[in-house]
């Protein structure tokens, strides 16, 4: 009978923590989103000296309550899923383990309290939270146009990984460590900073010789933005239109999503 | 009868004022538009300090030439307009608030006569002005979509703060505060200013572990500029295509430029 | 009799230097390519202060036998050109002209020899010299494209201005002298540096609010520089679209402008 | 007999080193890659002086092993292919030759040794390993795509390069010497890192007229940065378009590549 009663309970916590269709799981998550927020907030505020000086003790009792509700969450997690371990072991519950364990750690590690900042992660829990809107939809075409895009970006991030390399050796070998190429690796660093178009300036070319490769490099970065640009444009037009309708009768595209009727054969349509 | 002259008054300034289809009420706009420009000017000018030093009195004397004018034009908006009330909280109203209350607010609070620079938004105005022009149709295309790339780009921008948030405090940690990243805070700030190439070198990674974690943040960055680009390339592409052609019958648009019939109504089509 | 001799060679000359279509013509073009390129580079070494000072003599001396042969090349123009008073006042033959006026008037104001490099602008003459080639048909395209964009790129234009102008404005009353933001027209050029991602870091925030600003500037411009490239996109996809041909017969595509046959059914095409 | 046993030897060698077929050549290029990849980490690492410090006789062993290796490499190349000359004046047999030979060269001359990162160049070999596998078909549409808009991309760089020179000359006649602008190719080169949008700020315009021209310099680069893009999207979705298959029996796209029947009349397709 206890035993029944306690599956029930199991059942409930299972649909108020791990759905989001009922009017108490909407509010648990919510509330949780609004916790990961705050507890990110604390975080980040803690590090400004100014602030921590002022208000140490708040930001350690918002910090511990932050823990606790976290480490009580992945409990009940665990508690109420049927298959603990693959929770356990899925990408959610590593990262829900994640958002609690580097404060324990912090205990006895000095330094290592601002990992808790993988919290952030969580946030990406509000895809699914929004699961039944519009959201969920668009991020799929974004998934799809990216994964599609994968084997065109890396065939150009190798091409652009071994550019880099070799512009990054001539510049160390023409401007030297004066100029503060002070090492290959250094220059492969200023490389990626000036093809990516950054350009922080903390290192730059003196001599004219470097100079003059340098702008062949930015010319040549010019040109090369336009391909992962040019890559994801298609594959997003693409995704977007394996998402269209299509006419049952004459297998034309719908292309108007509000579309009642087919626009080549006249029949009606079925609204989505 | 004195009444009747009023209302006659009222109408007619109302055309001068609101309107843009008469002479005057062209007149009206285009005197308008130059006074906002050079107003702006004057502020812009105000500031620069040899400039303020030599021509003082002459920036005071238009400084409140161009308050009066936005003074008497509200006023005559509001005596105008059939709901002044409705007039006042719509967008365009609190702009034209705007546009003279902070040189008012500086007689009493110095500093504040910068805020009137506020002003600039009234030259939103003249999207309104050329209403009957190309420009607006164009501008509608680029509205349309912004709008429909709204969601996809509010699930871009999420992700590129969270990652935002999370390489900053890992930035933290490696650099601390000798190189410039003295707080989380300032370190995503870094981050931002790194993932959009922007790239200042106010503050920028020394260690080699930190210049590792800033190439691949660019590189990420360089892959990730694509998306809000191929976003608004496809639904530039999309509102240009769907302002082609309207079903006479229920003006819903025609998406495809080969239908033969309406989508919506299943009206016979005309092609183009 | 003589006079018919003198247009024959008028008229020899016209076909040498105007046109590109004989060997002689071709040729002229040629050398005239060589001449502009050569000439600009004498003027930019000039400039450097090392080679200067070792090459002084020969410097001048190129110096003014490319404006000697700029200035005869000019007189010839004008001797054998139809109505010289139309060649004189168009484009190509202002361009012509300040090619080698500003080399006499640097005689009479020193610091003036520079602008002879309003020379490069001859070199857009390669593109008329190329017009039998394919270059000026892909010139075409481009120029469409632009002329096409036209509209929509001033609303754009017009919008980004007026957000420089007040949140440049905004940083000015934040962030005062200190920082480097020393007046509003200042402000403004660090705020198109940022917005352009170009980021020099010359004048950078050093506030937490000018920072929080800087971001939200830069989020901003990472979403809008979207916009121009959707832009052209579009309107290039289009004009590639418009300048293809179709085969009357069989409605296959014609991807080459020059093939006088379908390649799919062998039918004899019209030349656009 | 003799003869016939090096015949076969040769052809046994031929089949391990130019093809990737056979598990035997596969493992040889595997182990090559990664011999690449290793030569060129001892490069880089070389150039860090503190590793150089403490590992010099291990970086040095190192580096005749890899240059052993390529040596033999190149050696058996020759021994084994059949027309050694076309081989060796190939593109990919320059390279094998300068995998090694700048080894061999800096016993000689010193400071030659880090040239032999031209290595990088050989991992383009992994794209022919890769041969039957997604990425070479993915590397085709790239290279057709930047191919067909070789012209196109011509004709903008020497537009780009044009603007450049001419704003360059200009930004030293206005600047001069005092704020970094020492003489025109110094101009020229703050110009491309102005309009690439990389912006070090090693030199930036310091008076208001070289603010204001700089400010306009960076509007026109955002809107041309778009050109390329532009450009390079259309061509790759047109190479996209091309590599797609058609039902034979009615002319219907086939869009996905695993497709066995035409999802429009139902044929069964052959599998490319």
């Amino acid at each position: 009978m206890a035993k029944r009663r306690n599956d029930i309970l199991r059942k409930k916590i299972y649909i108020v923590i791990f759905r989001s269709d009922t009017a108490l799981g909407k509010l648990f998550d919510v509330v949780l989103l609004w916790l990961i927020v705050l507890s990110i907030l604390s975080v980040v505020l803690e590090s400004v000296e100014s602030f921590r000086n002022q208000h140490l003790l708040a930001i350690r009792i918002a910090e511990w309550f932050f823990t606790a509700c976290f480490t009580m969450e992945y409990a009940l997690r665990i508690y109420s899923v049927h298959r603990a371990r693959r929770y356990i072991f899925s990408f959610y519950g590593l990262i829900d383990l994640l958002a609690f364990l580097p404060a324990y750690v912090s205990l006895f590690f000095a330094g290592t309290q601002y990992l808790v900042v993988v919290r952030a992660l969580r946030l990406l829990r509000v895809f699914r939270i929004l699961k039944l809107t519009r959201f969920l939809s668009e991020s799929n075409i974004l998934r799809t146009a990216l994964k599609a895009s994968m084997y065109k970006i890396t065939v150009f991030l190798s091409s652009v990984l071994t550019l880099v390399t070799i512009i990054g050796t001539l510049m160390y070998v023409i401007e030297g460590g004066e100029s503060g190429f002070t090492s290959i690796p250094v220059s492969i660093y200023w490389a990626i900073v000036t093809i990516t178009t950054v350009g922080y300036g903390d290192i730059s070319p003196q001599s004219p010789a470097g100079q003059l490769l340098a702008s062949v490099l930015m010319i040549i970065g010019y040109g090369i933005i336009a391909v992962p640009t040019g890559i994801v444009s298609v594959e997003m037009a693409k995704a977007t239109e394996g998402s269209k309708r299509q006419c049952k009768m004459c297998q034309s595209p719908i292309y108007d999503p509000n579309s009642r009727f087919c626009s080549n054969c006249g029949v009606a349509l079925k609204l989505k």
